[in-house]
């Protein structure tokens, strides 16, 4: 069965959006500080989901003119009203399908990608169609997390667990949570030039209380996010699931570390 | 039985010697760049090896006064030799033990440490041996790796089973190739105060053309160095160890991606 192209392994809750928004501001200096577009730029932010990305975007470059697109009215929606919140004029926002873009050829002059491949079954198909609706010269900005990076201190067989929980459920709704080593490989296949990869690591420990938290808040919040499901498929009885979430806090106490790499991509379209 | 404490996992052969070298040279930078001491002041790098760290320590820093010590005369004559071929006058060698360190309490302003804990059965009993010969105030510099970081793609079952070989093995002798992760738990563990970690990410893909020699030359190389260990008690068949070095390579060539990450923690002794 084909999954629906709306589903979100996370879930479009409202815990979803506060953990979404805390996300996009607790990383928003090491993912977007190197990220800024010209004046008078036409940028294009396919699947902006709730705007989480968009308004740092868009503050950042408050010259550039942005459209930022979601497959999901619902949340197009709540980004709209995010960025009229943060007194963002320069963002465009637009129900469209990241597969079938209502832009033609060279429309763009970059274009922004985040957490988004990551949820697609044909990532590559996607950046054929992105490296489409970029005019020549134009850069294309990648951002994707790889759950495999996670690496923590006391380590725990329960604590990997529950996060291939999340690994495997994302893979049967067509995604794949290890694409952040997958960057140079997919830019590269899919004709984009001078491909350059950074890798982002987020490094937590009692001495970076700030850090914990985005660990709980943004980590820890997105496993928890799939319980039920994994519960429900039997992918772990309940003792296990409150193991591995128990362990997994663990490493934010009391001498715990944990570490996690975010991959940032960017190529051009062209020679 | 207890571990021969002068046995290293990684052996003490001309290639391994050759591997240390390149290994110190191609992580310079990203290891040692922020490392510097002042001018008159007394560090003790303990367990130095062949002095492949040493010589860029004492450059870095060649107004200050080394003392390196080894457990292994044989490498502490390489060590010399080196330095004398490097031109390094600011650098003492003497055999010992890390565990009983022939130097009175509060002999030196600054203590380093590289790829030493990991090999060790109590790394908390070598690091409150250190911190009784720094004085009140000084500091103390770990650097360790962590092999469960090893990050790749094309991932592979295969390539993980020979990197498992080698955490077993190291392990079975009584080290911790894993002990990257834990630097930020042991320096508080044994009294030192203000520890800062570090976390530092190698990161190749065919863009980074030096950072794939890194990859060959010192993690596949080192992985490589437990074959006959590991064939010899049946960890692997001689095709499953083939397989999976291949794999190894392959995360080097045409489109693969191979991410390592290095932990460096800096301690005070004192409050």
């Amino acid at each position: 069965m084909e999954p629906d192209p709306r589903m979100y392994v996370h879930g479009r809750t409202v815990r979803e959006a506060e953990r979404l928004a805390y996300q996009a501001s607790g990383l928003a200096h090491i993912l977007h500080h190197d990220t800024r577009y010209p004046a008078g730029s036409q940028v294009l932010e396919a699947a902006c989901g709730i705007g989480a990305q968009t308004v740092i975007l868009a503050k950042n470059s408050p010259e550039a003119e942005f459209v930022a697109v979601d497959i999901s009215p619902e949340s197009l929606l709540q980004a709209e009203r995010k960025a009229a919140h943060e007194g963002c004029a320069n963002i465009t926002f637009r129900t469209a399908d990241v597969y079938d873009l209502p832009f033609g050829p060279g429309s763009f002059d970059h274009v922004f990608v985040c957490f988004l491949l990551e949820h697609l079954d044909d990532p590559l198909l996607a950046l054929h169609r992105l490296k489409t609706v970029l005019r020549p010269g134009g850069t294309i900005t990648v951002i994707e997390g790889d759950h495999g990076s996670a690496l923590f201190y006391p380590d725990s067989l329960d604590a990997h667990r529950v996060i291939r929980c999340l690994i495997d459920i994302q893979r049967e709704m067509g995604g794949n949570s290890l694409i952040g080593r997958e960057l140079w490989h997919l830019l590269n296949e899919a004709g984009f030039s001078y491909v350059q990869v950074s890798p982002r690591l987020v490094y937590a420990d009692a001495g970076h209380p700030e850090s914990i938290e985005k660990v709980k808040n943004i980590f820890i919040a997105m496993v928890e996010g799939v319980r039920e499901e994994a519960r429900s498929r039997g992918m772990v009885t309940g003792p296990e699931w409150e193991k591995g979430i128990r362990d997994l806090y663990r490493t934010t106490e009391n001498g715990g570390t944990f570490a996690y790499t975010f991959f940032k991509a960017v190529g051009v379209q062209g020679e």
